[in-house]
């Protein structure tokens, strides 16, 4: 969030917002398919429908634009927030719950679907979201446990979420892909649930 | 398999082994790091030390190539097959194994790699993949179950073991990475098991 912050607070209030978007959007869109090096401000600002030279006058650089392609859905941090704050014994159906909203969004599910294919071939974007990952859900443990069990139960809970994301949302895997949102909750919840608080 | 047969089957047999492995190991790199319109004859000839007519000598085109960077690791389907052979109630923790065994070879772990990045960018990789993963996994669930139950299950099964080798071997995601493969049986069969036989 914070390297990109200053490019985007550049340039007049009002248009900024939607110019800034579009081109993000558009990055996002490069990245994920043509990877850090076969994105350029020129394909990106033809696709996003505006001059190159915006493209640069709200990103210095590539790397500040990669950044403001990997921030996290608008909403995002308030919906784990939502969960983390659900009481630890049906937290795990919570988790899952907020996981399914994002990706049941098309709006957040698309920004989603281009940091994880974006992560699968650049090493910076993978950094990215291991980071948003480790903050996000190793929040979502108990605090009352030592470090060592908590990290390790949130590395269990990013297991399951990541497979469930990839499994029925990216590759589509043939019932998941198709089951009621409520459905799925039933059935993963409970795998959660243990990784958060059960036997280990 | 099928479609690569045809192109390995040509040439001069000692030497073809040899040389063929080289290019497909080589553009299964260039598939991973650069996707498929990325991935030129030259330059996975020129990775691989060879020369570039020999590349279209054993590969037709293009496709042929991606065929062969897809196929899994040697001994992979005889790995799947003998935990799946072990006794319904503890193939839970054989399935986790066989996942480790594959992830924890270096060759074989290249392998599965490479192909999970090609499959994050290119959907007949990704299609290969699901393709693969259906199969095998719907093997391991009981044949006893109905047809729908099974997919369910198989489903379910994926997500874990797709989530794990993200989590694990991929992203490298906190204490996951680090613990001994023990540990990852002893906490992730449970959850496997559940969704081969478990209550849903």
């Amino acid at each position: 969030v914070k390297s990109s912050e200053p490019a985007l607070r550049r340039g007049p209030k009002g248009q900024r917002g939607e110019v800034a978007d579009r081109i993000v959007s558009s990055a996002r869109k490069s990245f994920s398919t043509n990877g850090f090096t076969g994105t350029t401000n020129r394909a990106v600002a033809q696709a996003a429908g505006v001059d190159a030279a915006l493209v640069s006058y709200y990103f210095p650089d590539k790397a500040a634009l990669l950044t403001a392609a990997l921030e996290p859905p608008a909403g995002f941090i308030e919906a784990v927030k939502g969960g983390v704050a659900t009481p630890i014994f049906r937290r795990g159906r919570a988790l899952v719950q907020t996981l399914i909203g994002q990706w049941e969004n098309p709006r957040s599910a698309e920004i989603h679907r281009s940091i994880i294919l974006t992560a699968a071939h650049e090493p910076i974007a993978m950094d990215r979201l291991r980071q948003v990952f480790g903050q996000n859900l190793l929040a979502s443990v108990s605090a009352s446990l030592d470090d060592d069990e908590r990290v390790l139960r949130a590395g269990l809970v990013a297991s399951q979420m990541i497979g469930l994301a990839m499994a029925r949302y990216v590759w589509q895997v043939g019932a998941l892909a198709s089951l009621p949102s409520e459905d799925v909750v039933r059935y993963v919840a409970p795998t959660i649930q243990r990784y958060l608080s059960g036997r280990l």
